[in-house]
């Protein structure tokens, strides 16, 4: 990792840029794939998974069967594991519910605000060199507690055609309602037009590599809304004196393993923990199956010691971190300070790794710096909010004129008069 | 407008298509604006403010003095009305604060999650016509009860180059920071990049014309958020003998001034009703000064009636309409199943006028069947929740081997030993 020490403000910008894809390339081939899943259907999902997936099949669903046959090739450890799990991310999940908030805003005017759920979702889980079945807990869960109705997870067969047993396993269990054995921009395009099988979903979540991110930008152009814009992973670290190095070193090396363009950045105070964490870093990564990806995220990141917690804070905040973890002795301040960053880590004893799994917190957050103005994956992710009022005759009476007068000041006779109409009445 | 009696279920799709735009042919032009602006900053919005406006102008900001000349030229009436619109919306926004979410989810593993206000946001007020101050109360209101540091407004000048009283004045009493004169592309454009003057903000709010609504999109290729996607307003009733036809079709036609491309739809179970209120509007619309527009608008609208509640329910379900007035008898049935609206007035005092100026809910609101998936702008479109999380040395033992078998199982080793390497020391 690249060392900076106490770095000038106008410098700043460009330590925190990110590794950015273009991917203006893809879009001509997402544009086919929509245009043909729109047309053919199942018959263009077929020819694409035959085309990208090498895989020949004509039928997607995945029977009720495959999920009882799943359950019983998970060792008991893992499913225990996987129950802890989600028994964390519902209670947290859960606590985020929120009753109707309802206001007489004056004599007579009843307004109320109520969340209903987004009656369709879409998950999308990748295929790949594992099955990430821990992003299934974190989206399926909370669309379950929302009250989503059709919650339809699509996934890419594996090399054998089938989908894995952990996938199937744990959306069975967190209460997927249809899985689909298709993946890429084909699934994408199957969610967001519907074909035969698959249903059209309002809303899909989820990652994936390069082509997903694109293929669901496109989504939005087809009334379809999405979690949220996508990028790399990252994780920054702030340390000092009362951090463990070695620990440090394993939480950057966890971020750094997710891919060759993971962010990874150290700041710092205490100077002396940057030799430190190196040193530990150096120790642990040959060590790692996944060295190889590990080592390219590695060089790309940096280490950053500044003279202030002031400055600190400040750089972290402009940054805006997907995942942020805090060990210092100031704990309080810099968690007090925080304005923009995914999800938050105190501790030495608080690894990204519980979050990315166990401990109930979502791990489905905004990267490349867009916590600045986004949400992490949460229950509200899966409601929409709705007005309601109720205005009686007092009501209007006492509203009416006020109402009047502003859309007569904006030149809207036809809104003023849908008042005077009710007022004359009234006032008969 | 049209009548339909008992559509088939088959032709709903037809009966709801919305006027569609096509924008795409705006997209070289809204490039070449942001690419300016990002270039050449205020030079850029010097020369498209000549083009597009036909206003000569190299300062962009309005100074202090202007809030408080403008403040005298306001009857104190309208202020009055303003003041009393503002108290509402104040106390209907400032209910949906929410506390700390707090869970031990597990013995020693502490989550919560904390709403923290978008520091820097930007509201577009457009121009034409009519001022449209009432948008900036719905935007500017819950933005300061935020806690939003910056609230940046841009606003096209007027014919005589300035902004008009009305909004000045709103704006000043809503808590705006910075006022521009500066409207269209290259207002978004600019609070998209920053110029010298303008500052950059982190998410941009409001309605506008087609030019605004495709700069907008284009905007969030720039990293930044935007409240919702546009299309144009529309309203939705249902009513049946308990209506009172005067009423409805004031309502509709409020609706329909707004625009040519207004969308109005009216459906009943109570057949008679369609003709009453047809005639209603053959009464009122020619005495309204916008009956161009509206007469356009009611033409490519449309009647619908039911044999049932189940089927016009499903309609208005399957429609998703933005605003949406209730007047039947069986109130609670209609407002207990709506699945998707934007904001729902019920009853025959309850114009949509009262929620678009000043009962206190918001009026921007999801439109062209955004509903399914949107919530109108609320408090929460100015903030972002994060979660935190804290394990003790207890907390990540409890924990910590579930981790460790679902990180092995997903192949992310660097993850699993976060975790060993803690647990190793604790259990030392």
């Amino acid at each position: 990792m690249k060392q900076y020490i106490n770095p000038k403000a106008r410098d700043w910008d460009a330590l925190m840029e990110r590794p950015t894809a273009n991917y203006k390339d893809l879009k001509p081939l997402v544009e086919q794939v929509f245009l043909d899943v729109k047309s053919k259907g199942n018959q263009a999902l077929t020819d694409y998974t035959l085309e990208f997936d090498k895989q020949k099949t004509t039928s997607f669903t995945v029977e009720y069967e495959a999920f009882e046959r799943a359950e019983k090739h998970i060792s008991s450890e893992l499913k225990k594991a996987i129950q802890l799990a989600k028994k964390n991310i519902e209670s947290f999940h859960r606590a985020q519910k929120t009753d109707i908030v309802s206001v007489e805003t004056q004599s007579g005017v009843e307004c109320w605000q109520e969340k209903r759920p987004i009656e369709k979702v879409g998950l999308y889980i990748p295929g790949g060199s594992a099955p990430l079945f821990s992003t299934i807990l974190m989206l399926a869960i909370p669309a379950k507690i929302a009250g989503c109705k059709e919650i339809v997870l699509c996934t890419p067969p594996s090399k054998a055609g089938k989908v894995p047993d952990v996938i199937l396993y744990t959306a069975y269990l967190c209460g997927v309602t249809q899985i689909f054995r298709v993946g890429g921009i084909q699934a994408i395009a199957a969610m967001t037009f519907g074909t035969e099988t698959i249903p059209k979903v309002f809303k899909i979540f989820g990652p994936g590599n390069q082509f997903v991110t694109v293929a669901k930008q496109m989504a939005t152009q087809h009334h379809v809304a999405i979690d949220m814009p996508a990028g790399p992973s990252e994780l920054l670290v702030v340390a000092d004196q009362s951090a463990n190095p070695a620990y440090v070193a394993s939480d950057l090396l966890s971020q750094a393993e997710h891919g060759a363009d993971s962010q990874v950045i150290l700041i710092t105070t205490y100077y002396p923990i940057l030799e430190k964490v190196s040193g530990e870093i150096k120790k642990q990564l040959p060590l790692l199956p996944r060295k190889e990806i590990a080592m390219q995220a590695i060089k790309n990141s940096k280490m950053i010691a500044f003279n202030s917690n002031e400055d600190a804070i400040a750089f972290i905040n402009q940054y805006g971190p997907e995942h942020y973890i805090i060990c210092v002795e100031e704990q309080d301040l810099y968690v007090g300070q925080v304005m923009n960053a995914g999800s938050v880590f105190i501790g030495n004893y608080t690894p990204e790794s519980a979050g990315d799994y166990a401990s109930g917190t979502n791990h489905t957050l905004p990267t490349n710096g867009y916590a600045k103005q986004y949400s992490g994956v949460n229950l509200d992710s899966f409601l929409k909010q709705m007005t309601f009022q109720k205005i009686s005759k007092q009501g209007i009476q006492n509203l009416g004129p006020s109402i009047e007068l502003m859309a007569e000041a904006e030149g809207l006779q036809a809104h003023k008069n849908a008042v005077t109409l009710r007022l004359n009445d009234l006032n008969q």
